[in-house]
């Protein structure tokens, strides 16, 4: 073969956002498949928050991308060689694809790569997001970590982002009030107008911690918490006794190179259970996408996503996510399926 | 009656320690009781990490104790006089009986007063301790909260301490593997000599993270945390995945003004559950009173209390609970039980 693949390779440790500069571009020729080989051919890359934990070198649940590999991402792509008999030729798969035009697995590694229909009956960007690990993570965040009941408050943090906006509709789904907290006008209006929240609190406001107030007349029952900082401290502090956190990401301390002041007291003056998770963690997801693919496609769920193009601007379109310029999943289209 | 009740009454919220000058003593004659009121005699006061956060005026689970107050504190004490149908002269109560010699207790209150057998079978001062809220709120810690298994590794943080003695030796009991973090040497092998820990761990020695590490080599399953701060940082760290973390104190931040610097972002790296308790919240005591007596009389659980005197001396003897000087339940006695 003759292709040749880009790859954007780590190359410094980015300090609070993502440079250009941080990754080496680099252009190789795709090398000969060996026996149990595959090709893919990325499609979509998913720009998550996570990303950013990958490029340092803190503690967390994966080891950190090495300086000069391939930057670490999960991707969909299309197989257009197979030298394993678990793939075929036009096979879709999704898994750690990684910054790259082409990616060569190894079928031992396999169970890491999720075989979907080749055909599938939501969009592919959607696949990444609303039902994808997007979605799973909202899904299992509101039903087997911090459970919501009809008619208990939860409040969503990040709300018009990948997770956000499927964990607030979720909650609708259950019966429970929700309140959605994001930045800026627009999308506060989105999150009521158009995904059917009860409220939405602009934390770029003044006095958005008043609107929060006003927002949980009940208090908060469930907080989805997706930014930490300030914005989790304000909603644990609108908490009810006994209330529960499922505490999915921390956006607000990813790009700040500080030791983040949080602060555990509040944790026992509410009488709080804060529990940490990762979708990553339930790897028996057919249940959770069945199901949201099947809310997506009667439209009780809205999932939307944002669109970039062009594996070389990774780095800086990434960066969108801390400057809470997209709605909805952050997507990078690499190539188009043919 | 001419009886004559000293009471300590908050003057000035303390920073950092308590002073003897942040509390007035006041002598008042003892009122003539009203129907439906009984009269006191505080024998002992229970001195507790609480105490110094009701006299600040942060967020808490009460409201803070005002300026001008009679200090709050639980304590145990003999009715020596009733107009109540509820009381009689002789019994027994314990309650928020205040830094005073003598309490004027309204009956339409006694739900927040438990009356005890005249003739209790553990001495007067365990009913405080290892058979009272402290012991109370060990037995939730481990059974409700983050229950530990047989097998599984329990740290303890405050080990030396009135909850913590006791909630290493139910670990033990219930069949795991015990390791207590204390300062200082003696307190070090009180823990594993005398009350059967599997190892202790000396915050105060160099190195004591890297001890803490060989201590738990299989990592950390329960973390029963009272500490907060660097110490339980450093348990954080040792936990295994899904590690449940009982969070029953913080005391390292009581006495501190500066927002303490947590981060919640391991909670999420380790998929922990942390729950913040109260044992207030367990009104159905008497189940676990009951097991923790007849633990305490068959000489499976030591309940240890030090025991000071005098009730002018309050304010400085509730240091010893940051200055870590006391081993066990830390009482004031203020009165001889006649």
């Amino acid at each position: 073969m003759s292709l040749i693949n880009r790859q954007l390779r780590l190359k410094t440790r980015p300090e609070g956002l993502v440079q250009r500069e941080d990754f080496d571009l680099q252009q190789h020729a795709v090398p000969e498949l060996k026996d149990g080989e595959i090709l893919v051919r990325v499609l979509y890359l998913s720009m998550d928050p996570t990303n950013r934990v990958w490029m340092s070198d803190i503690p967390q649940y994966m080891p950190p991308v090495a300086i000069g590999e391939v930057m670490r991402a999960l991707g969909l792509g299309r197989v257009i060689a197979s030298k394993s008999p678990h793939y075929a030729e036009g096979d879709l798969v999704q898994g750690l694809l990684g910054w790259q035009d082409y990616a060569v697995i190894d079928d031992r590694r396999r169970k890491d790569y999720v075989k979907l229909p080749a055909h599938p009956s939501v969009p592919l960007p959607t696949l990444l997001g609303g039902c994808g690990f997007s979605g799973i993570t909202a899904y299992y965040g509101l039903t087997e970590i911090a459970p919501v009941q009809v008619g208990e408050t939860l409040v969503v943090s990040a709300a018009a982002g990948s997770v956000g906006s499927i964990a607030g509709q979720i909650g609708k789904l259950r019966g429970a009030r929700v309140v959605g907290i994001a930045g800026g006008p627009d999308k506060c209006r989105y999150l009521v107008d158009e995904l059917g929240f009860d409220a939405a609190v602009d934390y770029k406001a003044e006095n958005w911690k008043q609107a929060l107030a006003e927002a949980t007349p009940d208090g908060v029952h469930v907080n989805f918490e997706n930014v930490g900082g300030q914005v989790m401290r304000a909603v644990l502090s609108r908490m009810v006794n006994g209330g529960r956190v499922a505490l999915c990401g921390l956006i607000a301390n990813y790009t700040s190179g500080a030791r983040p002041s949080d602060d555990y007291s509040i944790i026992i003056v509410k009488r709080l259970t804060v529990r940490g998770f990762l979708a990553f963690d339930y790897p028996d997801t057919p249940k959770a996408v069945q199901e949201l693919v099947g809310w997506v496609m009667s439209g009780r769920i809205k999932a939307e996503e944002t669109i970039e193009h062009g594996l070389e601007n990774a780095p800086v379109v990434l960066n969108q996510l801390f400057e809470g310029n997209n709605r909805g999943k952050l997507l990078l289209r690499v190539a188009d399926d043919v």
